[in-house]
């Protein structure tokens, strides 16, 4: 078995989705990023890109084959990560996207986006204790007292620590407000912790002193429910007199995950001896409002997580089918050399639906970065509320499309493979297995698309889905302009018009007290905003490619490439959003009308 | 980690499917089932499924954790096969469908399959090799010498040897006309083999002293292609001077398959030492239309195990959703207990869907089955041609539809599960592996897509699909008698008839030569035709439904959960016919015209 040479992302793509269906160097104008330019940006990537292949990628099939191992009460990792980790590190990836005041390079966050998508696709485990610290430190950044912040946040941010979210229980999975955990004041201004999480990726490891676990926990006498739930931050050791000391927080046990092999997924107990000890984090019983604050960016990087893996699965496939020799073109004689599967249709077929959702997903992120770093950074209150309003909207579907239809892909990698698919000797069905987390974790799929319907598609009185309805109607001008193909500008002007009425409709149903009417078909609600979001994408991206094959130069393959991909959404995934707007329309109700019994 | 108690599958769907959908009974009006009554079937189903739930499932676990082993050069399978194997031969599965000439019970294989779906759902590896060694023996009962038949076939019905198919090469997988294997006359009416075999599902194992391997080999001055291929019966170990002698079949190594964890599929090298001798099944280079002739059976047990595999699947999905309490209804206070997940809506969803998708797959594997019978004993010329011809019609869209649609469900179920499905404490994960494999074997997805277009549903000048017409009509017609709500019947109709005009459509276009046009959205005709054909069996289930319902008694639930799944199916999925006609039918090129230097 030989590691190809993937190229894990198209650079060639993601320079597009930067430069010219987006203009993210223009982000530079803004305060915040005034120190950056189109060559930073450069820069990083071109780092990234050199250490995610030479590095990163050549550890994952190692890392996904030795999973870690639970002895003596430790966690024991696999041994390349002690010199991974510190890389990652070095590579600046920590603070990045954070500001100088806390040792950061403040990059816009669609340029990190695309920077660490080449990092999952080449090893998302590896990846994954960079992401978790950076989002254990940059809740310690935002609401930890100045001491929380020079013992942890400061130790997290350079990379000497690493963090986890320890939110989950075994009773309270996607219902967080019914965690159990307890704290009490220790009469110091620390708190007593005790209980059990599960799930805490990350949680224990043997490649770096100590684990800072974000914690969520009920001080005692708190309200019930959502609102009597703190953050806590709660290291597995802890400082004491100068030195760490032991925390009392013990791995009960290892989950046997299917994918992200690389990172273990722990069940914690904690204060089993009473010597548990934690800081508050925020306000008292805030500790999931602190916890949502930082829920897009987390989704969005799961998102980008998708996209990633279902990425390098595409490259591989297109790389095995070129070289593939089987059958031959209808017609042809026995006694001729076979083709590469890359001339059937139906190969074609499986690789240019695996390059429709791999780079309408990277499209879709890239738009959804640039939101919120104008969301973050606009210097004027109405760009940011907007820009805000955009980011809540588009950030379920960032995160869900990518994790379902990214699934699909992943499937269709795997299927171009044939038998040799079927076998762990080849990558694509590892990377199956990686990708199904992401309907998982960070909010199911199910509870995105409550979430999207239920608030976000709603939210302002209908403000946020003008201002989308905006953003969809200049891309559909914009390619009027370059020349796309009217009717695919026609069918996703008709299709934006068709979800903005069933969207009316269905919060007027919620208005009307009719939640539960309202939010019945909100998986299929989550479909068709998706294919209607992937399709704004791809007529942006048929736009730019037209620009840039009326400019000339040596890209025309590229660029008819992207209108062939644009063509396939528009003639294969857009005509079911009709479909799918009328069955949530039609007040069907086989799901809720199926009582339990009946099955 | 517990196992449940798993149903494998409804006692109720199934005799539903078999006494009420269908009149499988009346089949026993035949000559060859005379002997076979309504109490034979219930006898023959009691043995099935009490030994599927207490012997084979609790086995299914072991062998998935353990695969079997290559050590000294054979390869050692899992210990339990050594009872387990004895016992599947005890139930009289390997002669349960052929003629008393053989030692067989001669059941109709609309019973067979029924029965078998439970053993696939226990423990499928295990199943694996009952159905191979029917398979292999079934060859030679049909094509076989006398010698062949008693040395070979009587062993390999009696459960004493077991046998394969060794049909792939790695240059030969869906090209089997490239097969290089070679076969040179021994002189003694035997021939010399030698080349190489890959994927040989069970080609060798310790827990029987003989493998009898048919295979496909080229015999030296043959014609290339597909016209020069023969069938031999080549044994690992060789009947010689009345006793058994090493027959120069090598075990080269074991592929690592992601599922099917309890059976081998190895690569086998033949006659390395020159001394590998086989005998000629059928008459020379007819090898391809021998095995041909057995397809249909083959891709029958394929879509059986697809059905069987989300069956299992769903059932644990099932049980997991009515005992796991997570969330509350919308709202409800932070006070009140946590609902089992089966209320809410979109789990509610998730379980609809499988059930569709399971049920309407084991109806169209029933009536599959029915024709298959029909096909091969009815006494009237005519009724076996036609049913011949939708048996070759349904059978690809039988293989592919729970291959592509099982995945689906198999991975809703891993949904469902949340966080535990995606370990391997959880048995989810082990269905979707095992799943997969069944778009790739006995053809792949994108082979039955040209299968069905390109042959079947262009078959006798138009008359399989007549033939097909006639029988959904006659649904339609049931359907309406019993009562079923008027937009189904309609729907199905309008369905039925697009399609019939896309099909002559098309036809028309390979008749003009225009071939590579006519297949370019092949699959895409597979899909829409598997949502017509499955929307069938849904209608003819909501028929009998309504008829359970207007005689009364105790099913009333069982009932009302089958108009419930109907109602989904022409709700959520006949939709997508008609945009899946318009693709298939507007010309559409973007798999065609994306040239492979594009992507």
């Amino acid at each position: 078995m030989t590691v190809s040479a993937n190229p894990l992302l198209s650079d060639r793509d993601v320079d597009f989705q930067l430069y010219e269906v987006l203009d993210a160097p223009a982000l530079c104008a803004l305060p915040a990023f005034a120190e950056h330019s189109r060559e930073t940006f450069e820069l990083v990537l071109g780092n990234v890109r050199r250490f995610a292949r030479e590095v990163l990628f050549p550890t994952y099939r190692m890392m996904d084959a030795e999973p870690p191992v639970f002895r003596d009460g430790r966690v024991h990792t696999h041994p390349l990560l002690r010199t991974l980790y510190p890389q990652l590190v070095e590579l600046g990836l920590l603070t990045a996207s954070r500001p100088p005041e806390v040792g950061g390079q403040q990059l816009p966050l669609t340029l990190y986006s695309m920077a660490s998508a080449y990092l999952m696709a080449a090893n998302l485990s590896a990846y994954a204790y960079v992401g978790l610290t950076i989002g254990a430190a940059h809740l310690l950044e935002a609401f930890g007292t100045p001491w929380l912040r020079e013992q942890f946040m400061t130790r997290l941010y350079q990379g000497e620590w690493t963090g986890t979210m320890a939110l989950t229980e075994p009773q309270a999975g996607s219902s967080l407000g019914d965690v159990k955990a307890r704290a009490r004041p220790a009469g110091d201004g620390s708190y007593r912790l005790s209980g059990s999480k599960i799930f805490i990726s990350g949680g224990d490891h043997d490649f770096a002193p100590n684990v800072v676990h974000l914690t969520l926990a009920r001080i005692d006498g708190a309200p019930p429910g959502t609102r009597g739930i703190s953050l806590f931050a709660v290291p597995s050791r802890r400082p004491e007199g100068g030195r760490l000391v032991d925390n009392d927080v013990r791995v009960a046990g290892v989950i046997h995950k299917i994918g992200w092999r690389g990172m273990p997924s722990l069940a914690l107990n904690y204060g089993e001896e009473g010597d548990c000890h934690g800081w508050l984090v925020g306000p008292e019983h805030r500790g999931l409002a602190c916890m949502f604050q930082m829920m897009n960016e987390a989704r969005i990087m799961v998102g980008l997580n998708g996209v990633a893996t279902a990425s390098v699965a595409y490259h591989e496939a297109l790389s095995y089918a070129r070289n593939r020799p089987q059958g031959r073109a209808a017609g042809a004689k026995d006694s001729q050399h076979q083709t590469p599967i890359i001339e059937h249709a139906d190969v074609r077929r499986m690789l240019l639906r695996q390059k429709a959702i791999v780079e309408g997903g990277l499209s879709l992120l890239a738009a959804t970065s640039l939101q919120a770093d104008l969301a973050a950074h606009a210097p004027d209150e109405e760009t940011r509320k907007r820009a805000g309003l955009l980011l809540d909207l588009l950030t379920p579907v960032a995160k869900t499309f990518p994790a379902e239809k990214g699934f699909e892909a992943n499937v269709l990698s795997l299927q171009v493979h044939g038998g040799y698919g079927y076998s762990s000797e080849y990558l694509p069905e590892a990377w199956l297995r990686d990708q199904k987390l992401n309907s998982i974790h960070e909010g199911t799929t199910g509870i995105q698309g409550l979430d999207l319907l239920g608030r976000k598609a709603v939210a302002g009185g209908g403000a946020a889905l003008q201002a989308f309805s905006e953003e969809v109607l200049a891309t559909v001008a914009r390619a009027r302009q370059a020349g796309v193909p009217g009717p695919w500008c026609a069918a996703l002007e008709a299709s934006l018009e068709s979800v903005l009425e069933l969207t009316m409709a269905l919060g007027a149903m919620g208005m009307a007290g009719e939640v539960e009417t309202m939010l019945r078909h909100s998986a299929d609600y989550m479909e068709l905003f998706s294919l209607l979001a992937v399709a704004w994408r791809w007529l942006a991206q048929a736009a730019a490619a037209r620009e840039g094959l009326a400019r000339g130069g040596e890209s025309a393959e590229f660029y008819e490439g992207k209108l062939r991909a644009a063509q396939y959404w528009f003639a294969t995934e857009v005509p079911r959003i009709k479909v799918l707007v009328k069955l949530c329309s039609s007040g069907e109700d086989s799901y809720t009308g199926m009582r339990p019994e009946w099955f």
